[in-house]
C-alpha cells in the first residue's frame, strides 16, 4: 500500500519548458522546420521526461508480464492453458518473436512469473514473483482479491524501480497469458464506457461463434462483478489479470522514475489504462507502440490521448510492437542528438517564399 | 538505349510458389497465424524477390540523387537553389537527417550529383554523374531533352548494376533538389490522371499563396509541353527532373537484378511511377516506406498499389522514410529466419476454438 502511494505522490506532470527548449534545437538542424514530423514529437517528449538536454537511450528493456486466466474455462481462446507456460520457456531460450525483435532493437527481455499456473522450479533467468496461481474465472467471481491486484501494482512498481537503479532509460511492456484478450475487453469496456461488443475482437483466432460466447460471458462477469469504473483497481481485481496489473505498475514505475514506457499493444494498453486510471498523469510518459488489430484498443488510446506510432496489423504481443517503436523513438533522438545545425555545415536557412 | 532496354527485358514478375514456401515456414513459427501481420508480408516478399528461402539483408544501401531545377525561377520554393550544393556537402560530412538515419539502420549513404547546378571539382565521396547543371524551367519548355532524360535513367541503373555486383542486398532511394516537389507534382497529376491542384502541396513550406502560384506554374507547363501520359519517358523529360531520373532508373536496376527498392516519400515515388510506367513489373520489387505529408502521395502509391510501411508525417526526403522503412523490413526477415518452431520451441501448436 505504502509503496503504491508513494509512487503515485511521486509522478509529476511534464514541464514544457523542456518542449521549448528541445524545438528550438531541433529547428536550428538542417531540414525544414517540422519537416522529420513525429520523430521530432519522439525528441521533444523523450528531452522533457529526463529533463536533460542531451539524453541517451544506451540501456533498453521490455517486460514480458506472463499469468494464466480462470475465464479460460469458458472457451474463449483458440489456445489451450498450457501453452502460457511454454512460451515462458520459448522467451527464457531466446525464440519467441520478442526475443528477434527486442535483439534487433538492442534492448534486453525481462520476463516475469507474476500468475502462470505452472510451477518453474529452478529456471534460471525468469523472474519469480507469481502473486498467484492464474487468476480465478471471473464469470464466476472476481478474478483477483483486491489485496492480489495491488500486489501485481507492487510487483511491476519494484521491477521498474529495480532497472531504474540498474540505469535503464526506456522501458516497453509486453504480456503472455492465454485468454488475456478477454480480460482486456472487459477493462476496455469497463474504463472507456464502451459496450463489450465493440471492444471485443478475436485475440489470437477464434471463430465467429467462439467470439459471440467471449462477448456473452464478458458481459455477464461484468454484470456478476460490477467493477467500479471510477477505481481502476477494483476494476483491475475483478475483471482484468496478473500481467495485466503488472504492466500498469511498470507504467507507474516508469513515470515515477521519469522513465519513457513504450506500451505494446491491446493487453499492455488494457494495463496502461488501469495506470492511467490510477494517476491520469502517466500519459506524459507513454509512448503508444501501435495499433493493433484488436478491436478496442483505440477505444483505449483514444481515452488516454495517445496516438500508435506503427500500423503494421500486429495482434501478438510479448511487448513485440513496444520493441520495434523503440527503434523509431531512438531514431527520433538520434536525429535530435546527431544532425549538422545550419551553421556547422554552412547550409543557408533563409526561407524566401 | 540498349541499357535501358537489356535492363527491361531483364525484369520478370515474381513467382508466387515463394510466398507459399515463406508462408508454410512463418506459420509454423510460436505465434497465431498471421499474428505478426505485415512483419509478415515483408518476409514473404524478400523470399520472392531474392528466390532464396533464407535471404540476407546484410548489405544495405540509400542511394541519394541531386538534382536542380530551372522551374525555381517561378518562385515553387521556400528555399534558394544554393541550398542544394550546400546539403549534397552536408551529406558527404554525414551530417544531415539521411546521414543520421541511414547509420541507425546500418545502411550505406551513397551520394549522387546527377544534376546540381554547381561545380563540386574533387570531393572525396561525391558519384559525379551529372547530366546537365540543373533542368530547364518548364514553364517555358521542356525540362530536359529526350536524351537526357534517357542518360538520367541510364546513370540510375549503372548505379544499381554497380552496386548488385558489390554485393548488397536491399536499395532504399533518396532525393536532394529544391523545388523537387513542382516536377514530382507534375509527374503525379499526368501520370494519375488527377488534377494538379489534387496533388500539389507546399513541400518544404511555402505560404498558401506561393501555393497557388506553384498549382498554376504546373498546370500552365502541363499544357505547354503537352507530356504523353502513356509515355513516361516523355513525361520525365517534359516536366520531370534529373534525380527523379536516376531514381527511376534505381528502381529499373534493382528489379533487373531482383533487388528490392524500398522507395521514400514523394519525390522518390514520382521516380518510381515513372519506372512503373516503363515496365509496371517493378512494382513487386518495391516497398513504400512511408505515407508522406505532402498531398498527391497516395494517388502515386495507389496507382502502382502500394502500401506505405510508415506514417510519421515526414516530408523531408532524401531517402530518411526509406532508411527507416528498411528497419522494420528486416524486422520482419529476422522474424522469418531466427523464430523457433512450434517442434523446437516443444510449443503446443493445438487450436482448440
Amino acid at each position: 500500500m505504502d509503496l503504491l502511494k508513494s509512487t503515485i505522490g511521486a509522478i509529476r506532470p511534464l514541464n514544457e519548458e523542456w518542449y521549448a527548449t528541445a524545438q528550438k534545437k531541433l529547428d536550428n538542424l538542417t531540414k525544414p522546420p517540422g519537416s522529420l514530423g513525429r520523430l521530432e514529437e519522439f525528441a521533444r517528449k523523450l528531452v522533457a521526461i529526463s529533463e536533460n538536454e542531451a539524453p541517451l537511450l544506451d540501456k533498453k528493456v521490455v517486460f514480458t508480464f506472463a499469468g494464466d486466466h480462470g475465464i479460460t474455462a469458458e472457451g474463449v481462446s483458440a489456445y489451450p492453458g498450457e501453452v502460457t507456460p511454454q512460451m515462458v520457456l520459448n522467451f527464457i531460450r531466446g525464440g519467441a518473436g520478442i526475443n528477434v525483435l527486442a535483439r534487433h532493437a538492442a534492448a534486453a527481455v525481462v520476463v516475469v512469473d507474476i500468475g502462470v499456473d505452472y510451477d518453474f522450479g529452478d529456471v534460471e533467468g525468469l523472474i519469480k514473483m507469481k502473486v498467484m496461481r492464474g487468476t480465478e474465472n471471473f464469470a464466476k467471481g472476481p478474478a483477483m482479491t483486491r489485496d492480489q491486484a495491488m500486489k501485481c501494482l507492487e510487483v511491476g512498481i519494484e521491477i521498474a524501480n529495480g532497472y531504474a537503479r540498474k540505469g535503464y532509460k526506456i522501458y516497453g511492456t509486453g504480456d503472455m497469458g492465454i485468454g488475456n484478450t478477454t480480460p482486456s475487453s472487459a477493462i476496455a469496456s469497463v474504463l472507456t464506457g464502451n459496450a463489450v461488443s465493440k471492444v471485443t475482437g478475436k485475440g489470437t483466432g477464434i471463430s465467429d461463434e467462439s467470439l459471440r460466447k467471449k462477448i456473452r460471458v464478458i458481459e455477464e462477469g461484468i454484470r456478476l462483478n460490477r467493477p467500479d469504473p471510477k477505481d481502476a483497481i477494483d476494476v483491475l481485481a475483478k475483471v482484468g489479470g496478473t500481467e495485466i496489473g503488472g504492466i500498469a505498475g511498470i507504467v507507474l514505475g516508469a513515470a515515477a522514475n521519469r522513465i519513457p514506457v513504450v506500451i505494446d499493444g491491446f493487453i499492455s494498453t488494457a494495463g496502461a489504462l488501469i495506470a492511467f486510471g490510477i494517476e491520469p498523469k502517466v500519459k506524459d510518459y507513454m509512448f503508444a507502440a501501435h495499433n493493433s488489430v484488436e478491436v478496442g484498443h483505440k477505444a483505449m488510446l483514444d481515452k488516454m490521448g495517445l496516438k500508435p506510432i506503427l500500423d503494421l496489423d500486429l495482434r501478438l504481443g510479448e511487448g513485440t510492437g513496444a520493441a520495434l517503436a523503440m527503434l523509431l523513438i531512438e531514431a527520433g533522438l538520434k536525429i535530435y542528438r546527431e544532425m549538422a545545425t545550419f551553421g556547422e555545415a554552412g547550409v543557408s536557412d533563409e526561407i524566401i517564399n
